[in-house]
Order: structure tokens, then C-alpha cells, then sequence
């Protein structure tokens, strides 16, 4: 084969240095999931191809990817149905499993299954891949990781105040100043749409609203008129296109303007309290702010909204997102399971620190010294010492052929290792070792405690 | 949607404590990787269908999860083919993706594509699932984790040095003693093929010697006798039968065998380099032992074959292997590239810490206390303290909601949570806490310095 090989689109090789900042920042919201007491669950890649279809949407049914039956697949399809040729009929009958489209069918689906063996309120997170078989652009991939924290099983509102401090944990551990958490909840979208005669019209009314950053006012009037919404609303609506100044300042705005819905004022009693108590509590490097506009999926949240903002130098988007759904096991028949959860858009936090420099330089995670190779006896006189550095927690190797010092000295540099030891014959009869400096050149001549001392402080 | 949902036969879910015991392995692994300079990468959980078909044989492209294409996949079957109705010919045609089998066949290509980027010798590992459509059974699965060390781009036997020394750092990090690790290789098994005339029959011979522990002495000269390996060879091969002693009495042996085998002598003198600086340096918990009869996979091996046992008290066979292949990369037309490398068999090494009851209780990684919700305002009382007991990094959640106490202490018990922290009344006006030891029973009033240093001391 001549040909140089390659890896499907929408899906990517991360070399040493990428796995290594990937792993910070999956490592960093690990630990404070770890912290608020979310405890870590995974699922199987693929999931039996009923658990998965239908519940994204039609869009959604043709982004999943499926897997072909093993064996002679096509001796399942009866005649009629192969003569036909209709690959979207002939689907379910030579596939039967389906790769992961996003890690909240999975939970769901987990949540049922194991409904018995779950102490409930269930605070679980999950950070695996997913597929989705999507147009790849930039910044979208067929093969990504998504990152999940919910509770479900308890309908306490604390759980809303516990990830707004969550994001802010994460982020600030990050050191990414300038985050802003937006939150809204569904409970005021109806009760705003209820107020201006809209109920019918909630999905369309919210869609246009949620543009009115891209698209302004204007924009978002016009589109709100040609979904039929009337002039008589639109006025009503007036406030909400200059809502602005202090969280409570928008509560106070938004008492007076839903103080007829019963359902949109339940709506401003929740953000209040998630509000009231952040400010006592106090937030790290993030701010919190309410955005009537925020809408995100609608169909699906029953509460609270939450989306993240990146810092507003960085043209990123959001970087997190979630909110309440009160009907999430319903699709596998367990009623009534209320659930809250959150997520980390990976990919754009990545950028983002990468963006700004924030990765520490200690991430890359290579070795803290190499030990040059003079031949077989220097050699075992560096083994001894390797050993017990790495006794001693301390990262070192050997290069492993004998040869010009020059090349073993560029290696050590390519790696980015920052320091080289040599044993010759004159640190041997001295039972020492060289130590040089890669970066400043320095080179000092010192006994294995020093060594190790000196490694270990730098490591 | 009634049924209770079920996940696909041979895949697995698993709970906040299998993660946590399967993490506690990996985090070992990863470390002691990191200790001997070996950094990670990870490769797509796809691949282009031609990088992996026609790597394992026949039956290894049968066990290969191949994916459908997107869209009305049926259009790019012609009529004549489409009409055959043949599963294997028309698998080309619908799927061009298929999962990954293994981590070695990925590797290759990213070597091979990425061959400008890399410096070598690459000291790389990779900790990622693998699938395979066999038949489900006890301990064999359809995704599992697979765990590989490899360095390619140099032929030094440091390297097989430093891979003993690396499975027996791993398994005593795990407090697993009594592990072997068996240590033969590929040019003396050639050897000895050589020297008794059975060149043109070596891997019957090795494939029947392999055997040796489960089908006893008769049983290997029955199979070799059926194999037509003469009596005469069978008589020149008595030694290995008996082949008893240290591995200084075994190298004798072999060197006095071999003689006349220029290849054979090359393996002894390699296994001699190794088990002598293996000598020198020591091993911590596990022996290093040279097994003849051992030959895993040996077409694919040129050099070093290792193969880990468990300890003998667990039936569990062996939980790692590797070795040496000098053309791992030429699949894909990158010639002369030498590499060796160990595997960990992950599940085997999960259920030997099991057995053995080897798994630290601090794994679970639960929180260290549960804070009892009484109401709103001891509530926040209650989150002021966890939000600094977190900042501390100790582990600390507020039961959700308000409710009876025993419900709320009993959810601490079942998930293992060792304190509970009661933020009543009398606690609040004495600005202190009521910390309770859940095992004990035991309950002391204290102050937030006092409960953060208890809490801290057992984190």
C-alpha cells in the first residue's frame, strides 16, 4: 500500500501535546465535579439502535450513525423489501445498533435500566465521545466528547444554585476571567407568551427572541410578525427589547410585566432564588445575569435555562449550557423523574485557553530529564539512577541507542525535556552524574541526592 | 415505550464504583507510563474500512464493527452487484467506516501518517475501547479497553529491559504480588526449529509447544507427531521438556541446544542482556522468568515475547503481553521502522484486585460529608460552609431537599458518604456545626476551622 494513509473526515489524531491539554481540562472538571459530589457512570458506544432513534428528531435519525449486522446481514431483508432499493426502509432490518449521538439518551436510558440498584437524588456526570455523522466544518467534528453533569430525581432549586457555582469552580480553576453565566427559565418564556396572547405561538416567539443578539430588534420584530404574532404583543413585548441593568433590577422589571401569569411569576420566584443566594455566596471570576432571550431547546427544558458565555475578547460562542427538564426517563417509561444538568462545550474551551495562553506550560506532561547513552556499562550506571527517580516520582529516561551525543542532546530538545544527565567514565569513577540545563546551557556535576533533589523541585 | 431499554449483548454499563475502580487501574498505568517517559496520543474510534480490513485475517475482518454510510447508501450499489444479494461483496460498497479493532493497526497509520511530525524513538502509549463482533461470553466483550505501551525507531534492548521493569513497577503499585512475567523470544524458538530440521514447520511447532502447561508432555509430542515432526526431532527437543532451574541454568541450557543456530545464539545472547541488567537493577514485587514454550501470536514477533501471569492463587491466565515486531508500520509502506511493546489485559487485572480484595476503599471517591437540609436559611448557612470545605478541596454535598432527617441520613449510608454535618438552629446561633461519624455514630459540636481539619485529615 502506497498510498499515504489517512483518518475519515470530521475526525482527528491528538498527538502527545493535544492529549495532554485535553486532559487538563477534563481533569479540572473532574475534580470539581468530584467536589459538588457528582459521581462518575459510562455507557457502551453503541446502544441498540430502538434506545436511539426517535428521540433526536428526524434530522436527528439521520445524523446517527449506524452499525451493519455481523454476518450475512442480507439474508434478513425479504425479497419485497430488497427489490424496493430504499435504503431508509432497509436501515432497521441490517442494523440493529447505533453509535452514541449525545451522552442524555444514554443517562436516560441507564436511569430506567438500573432504576433499582440508584440511590435518588442521582447527582451523575459522564464525559465519552459521541458520533454524529454531520456536515464536518470547522470547530465541528463527526467524533467529539461531551461532558455532563445532572441530578435527577430531586426538584430542589439549590441544584440550580449548586451549577451556576459549578461553572464558576471550573472556570476560574481554568483562570479564564470574563465568564458570564446566562440564565433564564422556561417558566417565563410561557408566562411572557401567555401575557402578550401568544401561548400557541411559545416555539416560534422564543426562536425569534433568542436572535435578537444576532439579528436585533428590528430583526427580531420582523420575524415575530411573519410568524404571525400581532402588533398589539409586539408593544407589550416593548420592555424586553431594552432589558437591561442588575439582575434584581430585571426581576423587578419582570414582576410588573407577568404579574398576571401565574406560571411566569412561579418562573421569576426560581430565578430569584438561584440569584439571591449566588449573592450571598459569592462567585469566584464568573458573573451571572439573567437573559430573557436565552432559549435553547426549548421543547425540552421545563425550568431553568443556562448558557455560558466565553470571555467577550474571544469570538467563541457559548461554552456550557443546560437547564431543568421534568420529563427526562418519560421516553423509557419512568414518570415523573425532575432532573437538572449542565455541559461543557470541550472543544471551545480548548480554543479559547488556547487563545488566551492559558494552558500552564507543566501540562505537556514530558520527561523532567533524559540520561544520555555512552554505551552498555554507563548505561546500567544511568538504570540505576532512572529507577530510582521514577521511585521517587520523578519522570526520566534513557536514550535508548548508544550514539553522537549531538543527536541524543536534539532529541531531549524536540521533546521539549529540560534536562540531560551524563554518565561517562569520569562521573562513574566519581560516582556522580553531569546535570545539564537544556534551556540555559548550565551544566554542574553532583551526587544522586542532589540529583534528585534538584530534579524533584523542577519536576 | 414499555419495555424496560437494554443495552446491546457484550457491552456494559458501569456504576460510580466500577469507574472508580477501573480509573484507580488506568490512573496507575498512565502514571507509571508517564514515569518512563511514554506520552499519550489517541486515534479516531473510526477508521477508513481499508486501514483495517485484511490486518487480521479472514476471521478478524469477520469480527470488525463496520459502520453504514450516511444517506441513501443503496444508490452506489449497481444493479448487478445489488442483485447478488451477497452480504460480503456489497459490505464495500454501503460501509466505508468500520471501528477500531485494535490499537496496534491505528498506530501503525498515525506513524506512518504523521511520520514528519514525530521525534523518534516514539515512546507512545494509548488507553482507549476496541471492538470486536465475537461471540459474547464470560469475560469477553464487544467494546473493551485496551491498554499499549510501544517504542518504535529503535532496536536497543533497553527497551525490553525497561518493559519488565514497567510491569512490575504497574503491578506493585497495585500491591499485586507473586506476578510473573515470562520472557521468551521469536529467534529462539527459529533456533530451535532450526536444530532439530523443523524449519519449514515452526509455527505447528511453536503452536504445539505453546500448549505444553494445559495438554502435558505426551499431548505436545501427539500433536507434533501429527503435525510430521520426526522422532527424531522429537528426541532433540527433550531438553525443553524438562526445562527446569533459575534463568542462568535455562540460558546454559539453551547456549549448549543452540549452539550450531546462529539465530537461536542471537536470541540467547538477547535474553541474557535482559535477565542480567534485570539482575542488577530488581524487581520490586513480580520475577521475571524465561519460558520457552511461550510464542503469542508469533508470526507478528521477531525479537522479545513477553506474557504476564497472574498470581497463581487467582485461575485467571495471563493479564499482559507484548514483544518485539520489526515492521510494524510497513502495512502501510514505511519500511524498517523496529518496535516492541506491552499490553495490559484491563478486565483480567480488574478481577484479580477483585479477588484478591487489592482495590484501597478510598477509590470510591465519594463525598466525605453530607450536609442535612433543615430548610432554606440553614440551608445556605449549610452552602456557605461546603463552598469553603470545597475551596479546601474536601468533597461535600447538601442533601437537596428539606425533608425527614432518617430519609436524609439513609442516603449518606447508601452511597457511602462517612459524615454527616447537621446545621440546625442551636448550630446556627453558636455559629458551629454538629458533625456526625456515620460508621460510629458519634456526634461532636464544632466550629468551621475544626470541621475542616477533621474533614480535611480524613479526605
Amino acid at each position: 500500500m502506497a498510498k499515504k494513509p489517512s483518518i475519515p473526515k470530521g475526525t482527528r489524531d491528538f498527538n502527545p501535546e493535544e492529549v495532554a491539554r485535553r486532559n487538563y481540562i477534563f481533569n479540572t472538571i473532574k475534580e470539581t465535579f468530584s467536589l459538588y459530589g457528582f459521581q462518575p457512570i459510562e455507557t457502551p458506544s453503541f446502544e441498540n439502535s430502538d434506545t436511539l432513534m426517535g428521540k433526536y428528531g428526524e434530522e436527528g435519525d439521520r445524523l446517527i450513525f449506524k452499525i451493519l449486522n455481523s454476518g450475512d446481514f442480507l439474508s434478513k431483508v425479504d425479497e419485497k423489501l430488497y427489490t424496493e432499493k430504499n435504503s431508509i426502509k432497509i436501515t432497521s432490518r441490517i442494523s440493529e445498533k447505533a453509535l452514541r449521538y449525545d451522552l442524555t439518551v444514554p443517562f436516560a436510558r441507564y436511569v430506567v435500566q438500573h432504576q433499582n440498584e440508584i440511590t435518588f437524588p442521582f447527582k451523575r456526570y459522564q464525559i465519552q465521545p459521541v458520533w454524529r455523522a454531520d456536515r464536518p466544518q470547522k470547530g465541528r467534528f463527526r467524533e467529539f466528547f461531551q461532558c455532563d453533569a445532572d441530578v435527577v430525581g430531586s426538584t430542589s432549586l439549590w441544584q440550580e444554585v449548586e451549577f451556576v457555582q459549578l461553572y464558576d469552580t471550573v472556570f476560574s480553576s481554568l483562570g479564564l476571567k470574563g465568564v458570564t453565566i446566562k440564565l433564564n427559565n422556561r417558566k417565563i418564556l410561557s408566562g411572557i407568551a401567555e401575557t402578550i396572547g401568544a401561548e400557541d405561538k411559545l416555539i416560534d416567539f422564543t426562536v425569534a427572541l433568542d436572535k435578537l443578539d444576532k439579528i436585533g430588534e428590528e430583526g427580531v420584530k420582523k420575524e415575530m410578525r411573519e410568524k404571525g404574532i400581532s402588533e398589539d404583543a409586539l408593544v407589550k413585548l416593548q420592555p424586553l427589547f431594552s432589558f437591561k441593568g442588575s439582575n434584581d433590577e430585571k426581576l423587578n422589571a419582570l414582576k410588573n410585566m407577568l404579574a398576571a401569569s401565574q406560571l411566569g411569576m412561579k418562573g421569576v420566584t426560581e430565578l430569584e432564588f438561584i440569584t439571591k443566594n449566588i449573592n450571598s455566596l459569592g462567585l469566584q471570576m464568573a458573573s451571572l445575569k439573567i437573559d430573557v432571550t436565552l432559549a435553547r431547546g426549548l421543547n425540552y427544558y421545563t425550568g431553568a435555562i443556562y448558557e455560558v458565555a466565553a470571555p467577550a475578547e474571544v469570538n467563541m460562542g457559548s461554552i456550557g449550557g443546560g437547564g431543568r427538564y421534568d420529563d427526562l426517563t418519560g421516553i423509557f417509561g419512568l414518570k415523573n423523574m425532575s432532573g437538572v444538568g449542565i455541559s461543557f462545550g470541550l472543544d471551545r474551551i480548548y480554543l479559547v485557553l488556547e487563545e488566551l495562553n492559558l494552558f500552564p506550560e507543566t501540562v505537556s506532561n514530558t520527561s523532567q530529564a533524559l540520561f544520555i547513552n555512552f554505551g552498555e556499562q554507563e548505561s546500567l550506571y544511568a538504570m540505576k539512577a532512572i529507577k530510582k527517580l521514577r521511585e521517587a516520582g520523578i519522570k526520566a529516561e534513557l536514550f535508548p541507542d548508544e550514539g553522537k551525543m549531538g543527536k541524543q542532546m536534539s532529541y531531549a530538545d524536540k521533546r521539549n525535556i529540560p534536562f540531560t544527565v551524563l554518565t561517562g567514565e569520569k562521573e562513574i569513577a566519581a560516582n556522580s552524574f553531569t546535570l545539564k540545563n537544556m534551556k540555559s546551557g548550565e551544566q554542574m556535576q553532583v551526587q544522586y541526592t542532589e540529583l534528585e533533589k534538584y530534579l524533584g523541585q523542577t519536576n
